[in-house]
């Protein structure tokens, strides 16, 4: 297919080159240009302009800001060459969702909603598991692309704003799992037991899964760096996840307790380092940071 | 081993079911004599202290104050026919773990704090994970029963009350993990997702793990009854976990937080339900429970 | 002088009514004509730039949103006839008040945030506390028209969003105060005693300050109507102290549980209430409610 | 009368001093003995006993745990000698209050439940308030010691742990107010107002009250010693009513919130400072403690 990409940090490089390896003709754009030549065997064009034409243009942004200047305040959807279906992949809110979805469908593009969960690690070898909201027509269109870069896609209605709705509680439960395993790797080392033998225990049985053996390697190594998920951004996407919930009349007490702590790390310069950094919250506090 | 069990709740006779089908000989005493009759192949005694003999005594209570009522107001240690050491399994705090092993050390008798992860079901095919702490010499005498009762026995020094803080941390990830499910779920539902689509999602994907699975499928269906492990009970460990952490200078804002959510949900009359319907709570709160 | 008024709320009535009787002439706008009226001595007129001119322009807005869309979106900093100094009340962000005032200072038009403390019973009475920020010329000349709503006016500094933190961190006390009143008054009701001789006591003794004797006879009294301040404003607020104090890496535990807790007291029907009605969740949620 | 005083801490000997002066014949007795000589023109007694008898003893304990070694341990009520009435004004658990009512009316010695509101400089004057759960007859015959002591006794009806359920309300709305302090002082710092101008606004206003006045000065001044009440105190407060409220279903966000800022704080090594030092708590975590 012919495909243009725009948004080439580290997830949407990993996902361009999945796109490339699978045969695709794949133009690439990014606003700082070095990371597009980044990207063997894509096409680096000069303007978001040149990328989002084609079968299909997916955009891989950092957030909203940045989806909403390159898309809308842009004017791409003003183009002539629009493309024929854009499949929207950032992590943005739901708000922005849903704007997005009625621009779309004003401007007569067909729009897929197709937020990722897994780590830089993981797009590499196009494992990642894809979540998926649009009309059927344009998600089943879009399968050559999703089946190059994820393990899996889970399509969740036609509603766009589902799949980044889906999107915010996964990362909110990933966010929450790294706190809990932070409290108890606490506790459990106030009382002479080494955080590091705790989490062995608990990831290698109750709790044997990627997020938490990943993280919990992390947290018991005390290593955070480098990044694979850094802090702020987390703290970005439990924003939007208590934003989309208050519009829906959902309080979220573990939501709020995760916002405190994580102004807290970026406050005491932990913002650009691992999200596995959130667990020296706790252990600052009680003295043992 | 000629082995004394006391205390046959429902996991108490599952363990103790593993023992008698191991080929040991198991005397078991219960405060309510018709649970003793119910572990086929055992032999029921009528008094607590004809248990707590033998080669080993194991103990499985319900709380701090069943356990130190049978054992400590209960003047079992004064007898002339202690064990030759008692395997303590209950899930207590870890002040009276402490206090425990002091007066063991008195009285002459190895003590071993070995609590377990796993419900009912699990400790019947003998598959718990259990935690041990205390002496080397005795753990290693105590392990044809461990071996009997959990598929892994994981060490944690010598110090007793170790084991139990780590039973603690586990419990606090337990129900963590399960109110994160519970506020993911009603996010959802308020942006028109089904609760049991995005835990389906989540739990055989970033969270597929024993306890995400269960509690997860016990969330989607809203199905409370009957209850694996009570809402009552898991309330106690979270209250256990947080005195334990107060006196080591910790604060734990999840735990906190639980604690309220677990006492709402036991004045709304969930107490005796599955832990599970800790989801109820944010879901009421958001006028969809 | 010859004043301009914007904003003929509840608030923005009684202000613009000591204005009159101070002897200035006033020019009322209010996007809905009715409330324009019903100022006694002011004149209406038809827009809000007739009112954004003159000696002195007062704004009274509901929100953000109101007052953006009324100065800035509609243009009134490029007309000709621009007032000689802006007097800005509301109730508004640190960051918009950030972006008026950088607005007012290239449009070359002095700005003044002046936000209130005092419900509408206060103000009808120009009993009103101020809290004044920007230039002190500017501040100066506003003087006649600040003694004549409130009963005094303190000043912090020429940095026009200081004023508007200062009022976030007013208002983030009150509701703080009326939860804490709330918390206190459904314990004691646990043990059997009444709330209200509980608030009688302490509102009249260690706390017997206006903010809690007005709010605790309310949650005494369980009297939630009419609002004198409604919910969904004091949820507005804490939105506002929490986005703020984000941006200056400030984490606020107690906002935290405010906002869970309004979400919660919106979605069950009490939004358009008393903010008292706050004191209904902990009651509610203990099954008393 | 002829009163023993038991318990002559920083409140005690105040208000042990203000029987002296209204002209009452006053055995004292403290577990240290150098406190007893401390009160001018009472009459230190050598024991627990020699104090408890009379008209009416008098006991003012640090907690729960002294108050029942002294009366119940000490085997105070079995003895022949015993007071016409058992005045107690510690501020101690509910649970111990119903306990002790159980155990007097068992020992037929009259109970009076009276803690108090007022820091030492208070109880110095004799102006503090008393909050007074009992027979009505009892409370009478109390009342010219209690009238000695305080500006006013609250009366709360026959159930003497009623007394202490307010006396908990109360003590943990004078915490919730500190911490709203703090937090609202440390957002307006970090927006560039003296955290002393914004509480210089607030306690001359809407929260002009003693509490507030008080330690919203100490926090102004950051002033944390000597300590008035010290934080570790306030802490065994916010946990006694902590467990109060869950006895009876009741969940409170404050008191949680409160207790894991307390919990930190004593890590921080805050504990024997003024309670106002709570307000280091948020300013730390924002890097500006």
């Amino acid at each position: 297919m012919d495909v243009g990409f725009i948004g080439l940090g580290r997830m949407g490089r990993a996902m361009a080159g999945c796109l490339v390896r699978a045969g695709h003709s794949v133009r690439v754009w990014n606003r700082s240009p070095e990371a597009a030549r980044a990207v063997e065997g894509a096409n680096p064009v000069a303007t978001a302009a040149e990328a989002f034409r084609g079968d299909v243009a997916v955009t891989m942004l950092a957030d909203d800001a940045a989806l909403r200047s390159v898309i809308v305040e842009g004017g791409l959807l003003d183009w002539a060459e629009r493309p024929g279906l854009h499949l929207s992949m950032s992590t943005i809110s739901v708000a922005l969702a849903q704007d997005l979805a009625a621009i779309h469908a004003r401007a007569g593009v067909p729009y897929v909603a197709a937020p990722v969960f897994g780590r830089p690690d993981v797009a590499e070898t196009g494992a990642l598991n894809i979540v998926a909201s649009g009309e059927a027509e344009a998600i089943a269109r879009a399968a050559p692309l999703l089946d190059a870069m994820g393990a899996k896609t889970w399509p969740f209605g036609t509603e766009p704003q589902r799949a980044n709705a889906v999107k915010l509680a996964g990362n909110f439960m990933l966010v929450s799992a790294i706190e809990a395993m932070g409290e108890a790797a606490a506790f459990a080392e106030g009382h002479g037991v080494a955080g590091a033998d705790l989490l062995d225990l608990l990831t290698n049985t109750l709790f044997a899964s990627p997020v938490y053996k990943g993280y919990g390697a992390s947290i018991a190594a005390k290593r955070y760096e480098p990044p694979g998920f850094n802090l702020r951004l987390g703290a970005k996407d439990i924003r939007l996840a208590l934003a989309a919930a208050e519009t829906v009349g959902v309080s979220m007490p573990f939501a709020s307790a995760l916002r405190d702590n994580l102004i807290e790390a970026i406050a005491q310069g932990d913002g650009d380092k691992d999200l596995a950094a959130l667990a020296r919250v706790v252990a600052r506090r009680s003295g043992r940071g």
